[in-house]
């Protein structure tokens, strides 16, 4: 039975896991959720995921939330097919892995988000970006960036010189940051940037960048 | 040779990786990092974490950082002594403590964290606690608790009838928590009150727990 993933495909916290389906070849089928008429707060979609958010993945009698964890069980369960997100091979490697997915975590997404957040989603709910949101986390995600520009002054990828899980879980919404006028704290260093052009191009990624058109004119 | 976990015995994050190491009965040395003189910003502790926090962990030439990947990274590691935290012979199970895991870094932890640090933190730097912030937080914690509520009234732990990593990175923070005035938080909700007995109970945890006395008189 295929893989059924709930989820809309300009979401970043669904993209995640569609990069990392398409990263490992797997069969699945992508059920729409409509957040519009707010289904994801409904009992049907409560039992899946209790916190009534995107995106669920049933795998059979198994039901999965949260996008990392869900990324990770993929990633693990696949890891004989596609592209090897988690180094199985190479526990030294895997543990870097792991240790990068939650610098993404912990470091990376606290900052970045907010910021998507202020550009792409107070305005549809009628307000203007708040600056002082915006600047305080620019703050934040430069400290971070200038931390990364060094770590991949060493190695072509965060973990090591593989592409991996860690690296995948900055996509989605590092791309909607592109799309804002602060795309420069990205473009301004080097390794960073380098780096950013490497893993937004690889095909699995592309195929889910060509729908996340969030915030623009259909 | 032993591992070298590089932290302060009552800092939570360092505590979350002592409870997994005394779970799995492994071997180590506990390393003091003197955060008041700022050793942690100096050149030879960035060189083991760039982020310049606490705990790092050294296992022969292999260097982590971030609690919750060093766990994993033990939890792993040790699957065979102790106790199994991460359910490695059932992989439904796994995916079910990963899940929970995620839920704890994405919804528990932001929640958690802002209020315990205005309650301990706050008054070192000389500032009374923001009640603004105290309160905004104890809002967003109160809806995962409520949701904690219901999952515990159908599993004994958070991922299923046994306890796991994911129950076990709720310690360290929800142990300070429960000193402040807003204990009622977790009491009040009786399928959550008897899991945090349960699990703040485990001798595992009360080893790191006698160290916990940040904010207190010497
Ligand atoms: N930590 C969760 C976050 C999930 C999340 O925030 N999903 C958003 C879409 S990106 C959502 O469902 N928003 C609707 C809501 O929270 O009501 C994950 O990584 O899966
Ligand atoms: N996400 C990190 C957070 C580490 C962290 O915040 N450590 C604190 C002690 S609990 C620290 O080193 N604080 C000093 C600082 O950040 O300068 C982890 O889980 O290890």
């Amino acid at each position: 039975m295929a893989l059924k993933l709930h989820g809309v495909a300009m979401s970043t916290c669904t993209a995640r896991v569609l990069t990392c389906l398409h990263e490992k070849e797997a069969e699945f089928e992508l059920v729409p959720v409509n957040l519009f008429a707010g289904e994801h707060k409904q009992p049907a979609f409560l039992a899946k995921n209790p916190f009534g958010q995107i995106p669920v993945l049933e795998d059979g009698d198994l039901t999965l939330f949260e996008s990392r964890a869900i990324s990770a069980y993929v990633a693990e369960k696949f890891k004989e097919t596609g592209y090897d997100l988690i180094r199985h091979q190479n526990p030294k490697e895997a543990a870097q892995v792991k240790v990068w997915m939650e610098v993404e975590s912990q470091q990376y997404h606290p900052a970045i988000s907010p910021i998507v957040y202020q550009f792409f989603v107070a305005p549809l709910h009628g307000k203007t970006p708040d600056e002082a949101i915006i600047n305080e986390n620019l703050e934040k995600l430069g400290k971070v960036l200038d931390i990364y520009e060094e770590k991949l002054s060493r190695s072509k990828y965060l973990a090591g010189d593989f592409y991996s899980l860690a690296d995948l879980f900055h996509l989605s919404y590092t791309y909607y940051f592109m799309k804002t006028p602060r795309a420069n704290l990205i473009n301004d260093r080097p390794h960073v940037k380098a780096w950013w052009e490497d893993i937004s191009s690889r095909p699995a990624f592309l195929k889910v960048a060509s729908g996340m058109n969030f915030g623009e004119e259909k």
